[in-house]
């Protein structure tokens, strides 16, 4: 490949076949080399889940100058992972991961897939971004999108982000009303109250199907959830550090706890 | 069950055979009355992952007074979603999770099944701790953790801990000297540097066996792999907001970005 392009790795969680992933590739094309290395089905609400057992395999599907397309039997991170350990030989500039069929703001970052892709490359000190759109459906409208998606990309590739951060960014689905723009927001507090519900399984078994109902339980104005709800962009700079910093103190508590170890060591 | 005593969930990632979750059974069994909702295989390394598919079970497999035991065809977090949301008749009082064979100190935490399931909880605003051992051998010895797990599960039971933050706790694998106490500490920066190798796959076909070294990268003698070496138990307080807010401010530029999506619009 031509090294003097950016290097660009693409994946999602939504499988090789989705509109989604189909958008970004083709948005991203005119942006530099592009390697596509898609998951071979379905893979939302893998959160930051690896494949240990050997069984890892990515098949090339698709070559064309400055563009090949890999689908990898594993989870996103695995195609994030193996993009760079094994199939590409340099590092890329870039990972994007989406677009998202559905929103990953507020605490939906935790489960996705799409998100555990592009913190897996953050976490390796490769710039990233996770682009989701706020609407399930397969066939989903993600034309708004397009001059939104270059113009973040293109800031990203020129400027860069800094170490151990990546972009969490996620669009309004396509209403009459353009967007009012984008806003730097932070994650909300939410939750999923779940209400599983009995149904058969294909082997004819009992089994549990999830269905549930997400719970904002923030507010002020400058989370992500409230601005994708005022019809805004919203990008959440995202970081992979899960101290509670803030708790540290209070916690030292702990430290003052008695505790014999001594009779128990050989 | 008797609800005057509390009511403890227990779950890991390594399978309902493994021998970290029998140790953490039998020390929260004095503790209160105990459900164990345990994954049916490995699930190391599931991270946050959830089933989204109908396919998910839980199997009665032991009852004793004020204590039950189910096996999960799903995730750790999976097992602590429908523990409260489908098996229990009341919100348990406390979630503990382990103890895993292997550390969950530093970025090792955003990979973790076993701290999926108290990242989970806590998200739902439920008491929630992970106990690991820094040692993967499966006959690990878990015997000089007995006192320091009772200690800090009473802290925990008698205390509480704030809302939105549970703990990621860390022992060292049993040496001839004693630990030399408990740190609360911040998660350390590193990751991990894969070295994919091929292999034959069960069915004969060329796949990637996952492999790879730790490179820490982190100072400052606060981090958990740094307490963990100098053989202290390491205390993260974990919470599930990933927003990097010092970097809320220079991200702004972002909102400064011209793009036109009234083209696109209907």
């Amino acid at each position: 490949m031509n090294t003097t392009r950016p290097l660009i790795l693409v994946t999602n969680d939504d499988g090789y076949q989705a509109k989604g992933l189909k958008k970004l590739v083709s948005l991203m094309r005119p942006l530099g080399e592009v390697v596509v290395i898609s998951t071979n089905q379905p893979m939302s609400a893998k959160g930051h889940s690896i494949t240990t057992t050997p069984t890892l395999s990515a098949t090339l599907v698709n070559v064309e100058p400055g563009f090949k397309e890999y689908v990898c039997n594993g989870t996103p991170v695995d195609c994030v992972k193996i993009g760079y350990q094994w199939l590409l030989d340099r590092i890329p500039d870039l990972v994007v991961s989406g677009v998202n069929h559905g929103s990953n703001a507020s605490t939906n970052v935790i489960y996705s897939g799409t998100m555990g892709a592009a913190i897996e490359a953050c976490m390796d000190g490769i710039n990233a971004i996770g682009f989701s759109l706020d609407c399930y459906d397969p066939d989903a409208d993600f034309d708004h999108l397009d001059d939104a998606i270059v113009a973040i990309t293109k800031e990203v590739l020129d400027k860069g982000l800094p170490d151990g951060v990546c972009l969490n960014v996620n669009f309004p689905k396509r209403s009459e009303t353009p967007f009012k723009g984008l806003k730097v927001c932070r994650q909300a507090k939410a939750k999923w109250v779940e209400a599983y519900s009995e149904c058969q399984s294909e082997t004819g078994g009992t089994c549990l199907k999830l269905g549930g109902a997400f719970i904002f339980e923030d507010s002020g104005g400058d989370t992500d959830y409230e601005a994708l709800q005022d019809n805004y962009i919203s990008l959440v700079p995202t970081h992979f550090d899960l101290t509670a910093k803030q708790y540290m103190e209070p916690m030292r508590r702990f430290e003052n706890l008695v505790f014999n170890n001594h009779e128990n060591q050989g």
